[in-house]
């Protein structure tokens, strides 16, 4: 049976799947990357354990290694300045995975990009060639496909529309910009948001009992699926703002369809309903009522792993291509 | 020798120039747009001119047909719903005029793309593969290019940056929205700029004793020249506004270089300076200093032709690959 490896490097831990070519996760293993101050000693626990699982699945083809991680170049095969990793400066990691694995196809991108490979190899975005997965987790993050394949720029960044500018001098951003669109539509950014909406409002809310540092954008939430309108101004709010930006991204590539994926995707029409209403506002009239807004069809899997995977089966199709 | 002829479609004339492949227009021809109500009869005229043509240059070959005009569709050969012509509904120009001229490829994009496409096949852009062309004119139009190829989208539409939103709710734009890009920055923003600025300051400036119907950004910039310190303001104020969404462009796409065009972009370091300074201000730290923002190579060209008959050599260099 032929393998794809996914890695999915986190700031903490590091996911590795052994995917099948229809997607499924036969094996998923784990070990720190917080561990490792040193990249090659961590390529050395990951080749031990790619090496076991190999031997103990002597049926298995592997044809390739795929990696998702912060601050990946897929052009360069580097990993640069990743703020959350303890490797610093320019980490030449398929080259230094390659060292051990010389035989086959591996290929790096950040989360967000393979997010969006995952979505098109075994996702719902089948079949189509032109759109967006949009992650919102603690951060925004943007895989856009174009014509099919991934859009990659001419440095092998682009797709960074968490750092759209919303407002000019709005909310600091992790970045060092302000005023991002990951500061307004975001799992932190909607605990952002009903602190400012519980400041402005006199209206009563529970959500006032909870402290700022433990507030999550799943407990407004529930207390929007309670009744309590404050929380459903937070969402409406996060969507209004989602939408406006997402008319912009429109106007840019013009996708067909806009995958959210992550944990706010996760809240269904409570995010999607007015994110779609703020979009079709803003449209030029020759985009709107055609773009369809819907959840990630692998909101319930491992997508990191298996985006990290699909990149695997792109890079070998797109191979097959040029012959 | 080989010849593409590019049709620049304007909503009053029409020229139609026979291009070499090295881009020198060897013969320009125009007709009127605005007489013909029904596009038939508008062919029968441009066949008409373009067989005189070739009948005295038997030593050409036709390639080819490119044409730019507004609302076009390179995916379907249609003209769709162009607010500033005649023929209303979707006009199906590429199968209409390949009843005229069946055995030569023929391509229609919008003004703005074809501005691109000039630059790449003959302009500033030869061997780029990643920018982005935006035109100030009348409007903002932009014309997108990733990987060596005109961004399209899913429908054919991709690249209105000119409709992106700066301020909610800001100026009227002749789309029927607010607040878009291309009221803050084209030549014609810049006349409603000045007018702000006007009101605002109590300073005196010669434009003061200018209608606001006669006002243009060249009569601004003339004024700049002679040391007018609203209309330096004017100029500042629009690169700022044009620097910081070209900072959000740069986070979808990821260009090398930026090309701008039109009568603005002429005004050369006093519209890109605060432009390029804007947009780096607002660029995320993986993007700062590598992109190149400079005047369009084509600008004293007439490259709306240019750009027209460009999409020729360029489809039929993708047929070649394709075989």
């Amino acid at each position: 049976m032929e393998i794809a490896i996914g890695i999915d490097i986190g700031g903490t831990n590091t996911v590795i799947g052994f995917v099948s070519k229809d997607g499924t996760c036969m094996v998923e293993k784990s070990a720190s990357t917080t561990q490792y101050a040193d990249c090659a000693d961590y390529l050395h626990t990951i080749n031990d354990i790619i090496l076991a699982e190999l031997a103990a699945h002597p049926e298995w083809k592997l044809c390739g290694i795929g990696i998702g991680a912060p601050n990946a170049n897929y052009h360069k095969g580097t990993i640069e300045e990743a703020p959350n990793l303890r490797w610093k400066g320019t980490v030449h990691f398929c080259n230094d995975l390659a060292a051990y694995f010389p035989d086959v196809t591996i290929a790096i991108t950040n989360d967000a990009n393979a997010a969006a490979m995952g979505e098109m190899i075994y996702g719902a975005a089948k079949g189509i060639t032109d759109f967006v997965v949009i992650t919102l987790g603690t951060g925004l993050g943007s895989g856009i496909v174009v014509n099919g394949d991934l859009l990659y720029g001419h440095d092998g960044f682009a797709g960074e529309v968490g750092h759209t500018t919303v407002f000019p001098n709005g909310r600091e951003c992790g970045c060092g910009k302000k005023g991002c669109l990951e500061t307004y539509a975001s799992a932190t950014a909607i605990v952002r948001t009903m602190s400012e909406i519980l400041c402005n409002s006199n209206k009563p809310s529970r959500l006032r009992d909870i402290p700022y540092n433990k507030m999550t954008a799943l407990e407004i939430e529930k207390a929007l699926k309670e009744g309590d309108e404050l929380a459903k101004e937070c969402y409406e709010y996060t969507g209004k703002i989602l939408g406006m930006k997402l008319a912009d991204l429109v106007c840019h590539t013009s996708p067909s369809h806009i995958f959210l994926f992550g944990g706010v995707a996760k809240a269904g029409d409570i995010i999607i309903a007015p994110t779609k209403r703020a979009m079709e506002e803003n449209l030029l009239p020759i985009f709107k009522n055609k773009i369809t807004i819907t959840q990630s069809g692998l909101l319930n899997e491992n997508a990191a792993v298996l985006g990290a995977s699909a990149l695997v089966w792109n890079e070998i199709a797109k191979k097959n291509n040029e012959k």
